[in-house]
């Protein structure tokens, strides 16, 4: 079955599902980028479907859809997809709808588990381990986590970003080193749901009823977005308005090459119809 | 050089310098294991000179000393190593006296810092960031770290060992945990100690006056003892009083293959002398 229409223009467009990395793509901080909010809007016009997926676990999907109607963009929270949202559901999915589980991380991780039914306990004796960005992770949460891993318990991590850039040439540890720590504690490899691995991509196609084929992912890292995308064989776009730059591209590998790169997001209806 | 003497057998035998691991070596937990106390006291009749080595950088070199003490071992704090001392004597050689120092770690590890003259600070604007083991250890701690080697402080770490046997068949977190967070937040790797790195062994050999051929290593886990003992060229002994068994040294790697494979440590003089 081919979900086609046809636009006012009269040419003939198989529905696409656009999946929109947000910081660095739909805003740098709290900045909206330019074009963003009409490419989104013109995007809807023409009958596709637009998701936006952040690996952040931390905030809850409420937060960005909030974040992003201040910026002039609508969503609902069907379309918000967070790593925290994106592990809750591959969880759902493997029935772990009142399963126990130690979850390091934040309300937006904790929430959705909770969501699904898991049992958040404070112990190592559960079914689940599941990591998020934690800013008071600690000693002890490593220990309660590598000996619920250590008993048996699966453990899940939401994203493995490992280091992000604050203002003041500053930075700030991502949930990669804190999967690292447990990871090196229980000598156990934690299924990964966020970019650049393709667990919660695989989400977003399950919720959209989508083809890789018919998916577009929109993204300004090579090493999270582009590759995710390339790793789910769906259409990449790299946008230049944030992290990785023309020549990260010229030195990337193959499995990091964008299918096409633009300047802005506003270049994005002209390149994709080229 | 060669240094050798007439023992009361009358045979010559060069002056060797045996360096022993603590806990499965000469004791398990609290409890002394057999035969230590005498072979240790026979070896310095024998001329030969006798070092501890604990890879554990969180207790002080006299908290050691006063336990060996208490099982009848007599030692001075000269001859007794952790990964903390080797650290610190690490810098020393490299002129990081006076150096300001970002230190995660216990007191074993701080005060040997202190003791050659290095600044503890709570900045990430340092020369050193050494990390020993550290039950407080938090993501603020992580984040500090982080910033102190992006910003261009070298980084030490004490010891790699990622976890420990409890009673209850419970786990705790080695330093190797901690490592693994602030290498993966920082993205570099840092000089590593203790076994089974060379660093500390080599610290030994020269507070010893020692060649590596007149040296014996002599510990219970292949994978850090015998691979370090390996490594420096010495002659290694396991002793199957701990971790390692016949089994494991069957399936080890060359390079972690002990010279000499013993029961208990009171066969070690016969051992080597064989």
């Amino acid at each position: 079955m081919c979900g086609c229409f046809l636009p006012k223009g009269g040419r003939v467009l198989a529905v696409k599902t656009f999946v929109f990395d947000l910081d660095g793509v739909v805003y740098r901080g709290e900045q909206p980028l330019p074009g963003v909010a009409d490419t989104i809007q013109t995007l809807r016009h023409l009958g596709h479907q637009v998701y936006f997926f952040t690996n952040n676990s931390s905030k809850s999907r409420p937060f960005y859809r909030d974040k992003l109607q201040r910026m002039g963009i609508e969503t609902d929270l069907d379309h918000m997809m967070t790593s925290g949202y994106a592990a809750a559901l591959y969880l759902a999915e493997r029935g772990a709808q009142g399963a126990s589980v130690y979850a390091i991380g934040e309300f937006g991780l904790k929430g959705e588990l909770e969501a699904i039914g898991m049992r958040l306990v404070d112990s190592d004796d559960v079914d689940y381990v599941v990591v998020g960005i934690d800013h008071k992770f600690n000693y002890d949460m490593l220990v309660t986590a590598q000996n619920a891993i250590f008993r048996g318990a699966k453990f899940i991590a939401a994203n493995p970003d490992t280091s992000f850039p604050l203002e003041h040439g500053r930075v700030i540890a991502g949930n990669g080193a804190l999967v690292a720590a447990i990871k090196t504690a229980s000598g156990v490899e934690p299924v990964m749901i966020g970019k650049p691995e393709t667990a919660a991509m695989h989400e977003i196609l399950r919720l959209a009823h989508a083809t890789p084929e018919d998916t577009v992912v929109i993204g300004d890292r090579l090493d999270t977005d582009i590759l995710a995308g390339n790793r789910i064989g769906a259409t990449t776009v790299l946008v230049l308005t944030g992290i990785s730059t023309t020549k990260d591209v010229e030195t990337a590998p193959p499995e990091m090459q964008p299918k096409i790169v633009i300047g802005e997001l506003r270049e994005l209806l002209d390149a994709i119809n080229d």
